[in-house]
């Protein structure tokens, strides 16, 4: 029997998803469980795009153009033109979400062996493309003793290397929620121009900036323009996860030229998607307005609860609609297992991931677990009742 | 500005789409264009599907399992058992595309730098993903002289180093149309066995055998149940290639489970592909009737005509719906851009595939170019006499 790959050996498995077995047994038990462990919104897809779906009169479902439909990328210039980010549809590639904008950028611009810098804790799956793309993945950790603020540039030239290409940062951040000031931007902006290094700007929460503060795209950043890549996606923005729809954008050229080359090897993005997609650019503002009204809620709530349990701190994030939280547990872990496993009150518990798996440092994490306020209030508020009396019988709780 | 990806600059340029500009600006002058280069069926995607579609109530396009719907993964083991091939919904991921169904297994199987053998001419994109990872193609020369017949073991053996750890083969056979016998196969399974290679069966072209010719599945050869891993589209089967839904199959579920955490980073397969693909599953058998007659009588009467034509040479395939054609020429890839740049017949001309970009072993090719036979008779008629007309005054016809 063939051996499998060192990729597949090193390729980890999804923190997020590897207590699902033990979900699925709760439940199966009559245990309700609260889902407060994945970024899967419980909010409506935009009905402009079910429509869209729904009157679909093609006859024959086509390969459609590699970079994706013309139509779509002209009228999604004209989406990010009206946020202040200035593209033309051939800076663009229409891409199966966003994991395969970062996979592309990767591919396109670093070698096996090259490494890529990403503030810690970090969106899992970046481990992943990391993997596939033979790239190593070096962290820099930021703290929740400042809010996970971006680590200092000097913490950066530490660990760079002949070998750094790119540094990754996700912005708003998943899984912290921190938002990145247009301050600490121009700080990576010099650091880039010093190195000669892309800058990969994942943005796809973009739309999930709350008090006020504004967001700043890293394609705003000037000077670096031939450096900066932006990914993104429409799953979050438009509750739409499953139609496996975003983008690759960079005035870089050669960098389209040649990932293009890797788009065209996989012929071209899912058609209903871009279906979807487009006609969700015609969504209603009061839509935004309606959902924006219900993340702020849902934060004010659950970070507010989360702080008035003994011995938690939950940092107020400025975006996305997940925050990191610092429990009284030994164990990340042991403690989710042990969630889903052996606790429950009034026969309801809640599922959360680990924010270990959030961490390429070992040994980073094991007090904190990333939550997603993704639920309706009144199921958070239920989930915040079982998780503190849950922190309350904890075996493993330290203080 | 920083550099592009070593992998970037040797990721081949799809032979197919490099002409495309050449067509556009033909097209642009009003020149009537047949597209012969592309597998692009015009055969209408089953109603069942699109109905699917348009019924659509879902409010939220959710993210679904990463290894696809759980319903639809049970209802295609359905599928395959009528097929004869016996595959349970866990020995199965549902990837996007066929295209990833080769990225998953190169990843998972192989090592960058380990060998992967395929005869040639092979689909062009193969080439693509084994750049993607890091993977070697040697190529196998099967020739025109035999029909494209699998070329005899002991030229594999050849070839084969410890370096070795794979054999693609995709049938029936994309660009040639040959359908590899069962007697070939065994020898395939020997190989194998003798070896511990893994066997990359695509056969996304199933459905399309002629002449009472049976197709015979890599799945169903016994005793390398552990090494065989079979991919698959619903692209073609329901003339759907946009709805980006395919699968990797394989008895091996160590193979699986690797499978699955690239599976699980990259999220799930396109939403509503999965609603469609499963939908398509109930397709009335009169369709595949009438799509099979349809092409059968295509390709008679494609195959007819160009061997008609003076010192033009294609076999009869028993499958899929290309045919690579050796043709009086000096350059396939100088002619197929004549014939959109310098060449008309009643202001119409034809678009083809040079043979050199289905060849890995440089030189090969320059007098074959594939034809798809995928329009409808009275288009495929005046193409092949654009085409015929083309030959005689092409200034380097050799013949």
């Amino acid at each position: 029997m063939p051996q499998i790959s060192d990729k597949g050996r090193l390729m980890p498995e999804s923190p997020i998803r590897k207590l699902v077995p033990y979900a699925e047994a709760a439940r199966a038990a009559g245990k309700k469980v609260y889902p407060l462990n994945i970024g899967q919104p419980d909010i409506k897809t935009p009905e402009v795009a079910m429509e869209a779906i729904r009157n679909c009169t093609a006859k024959v479902i086509e390969y459609s153009h590699s970079a994706g439909n013309i139509s779509y990328r002209k009228k999604l210039c004209k989406y990010y033109q009206k946020i202040g980010i200035d593209v033309d549809e051939n800076e663009m590639l229409i891409t199966t979400g966003g994991s395969e904008a970062i996979t592309f950028a990767m591919l396109s611009c670093m070698n096996p062996g090259d490494e890529v810098i990403i503030p810690e804790p970090f969106y899992a799956n970046y481990n992943g493309f990391a993997v596939s793309a033979g790239v190593i993945v070096k962290p820099i950790t930021s703290s929740i003793e400042n809010d996970f603020a971006l680590p200092s540039i000097k913490e950066f030239e530490k660990i760079i290397t002949p070998k750094t290409k790119a540094i990754v940062i996700c912005n708003p951040n998943n899984p912290t929620g921190y938002l990145y000031s247009k301050e600490e931007l121009n700080s990576l902006r010099e650091l880039v121009l010093k190195y000669d290094l892309y800058l990969f700007s994942d943005e796809v929460y973009r739309e999930f900036c709350y008090d006020g503060e504004e967001h700043f795209s890293a394609m705003n950043l000037k000077g670096i323009e031939q450096n900066v890549i932006l990914m993104d996606s429409v799953s979050k923005r438009y509750s739409e996860c499953g139609v496996r729809i975003g983008a690759m954008i960079t005035k870089n050229k050669e960098v389209i030229k040649t990932a293009m080359k890797f788009a065209q090897a996989r012929l071209c993005p899912p058609g209903f998607g871009q279906i979807a997609a487009e006609a969700s650019l015609d969504t209603p503002d009061d839509y935004f307005t309606e959902v924006y009204n219900e993340y702020i809620d849902r934060r004010n709530f659950t970070v507010n609860a989360l702080n008035k349990m003994d011995g938690v701190y939950s940092p107020m994030p400025k975006g996305a609609f997940y925050t990191v939280v610092k429990l009284p547990i030994d164990d990340a872990d042991k403690f989710a297992k042990w969630l889903l496993v052996d606790f429950e009150y009034n026969n309801e518990t809640v599922m959360v991931a680990p924010a270990t798996g959030f961490y390429a440092t070992p040994g980073l994490g094991k007090n904190e677990v990333r939550i997603a306020y993704v639920l309706k209030k009144e199921e958070l508020a239920k989930a915040m009742i079982a998780l503190d009396e849950a922190l309350k019988v904890y075996p493993g709780r330290t203080i």
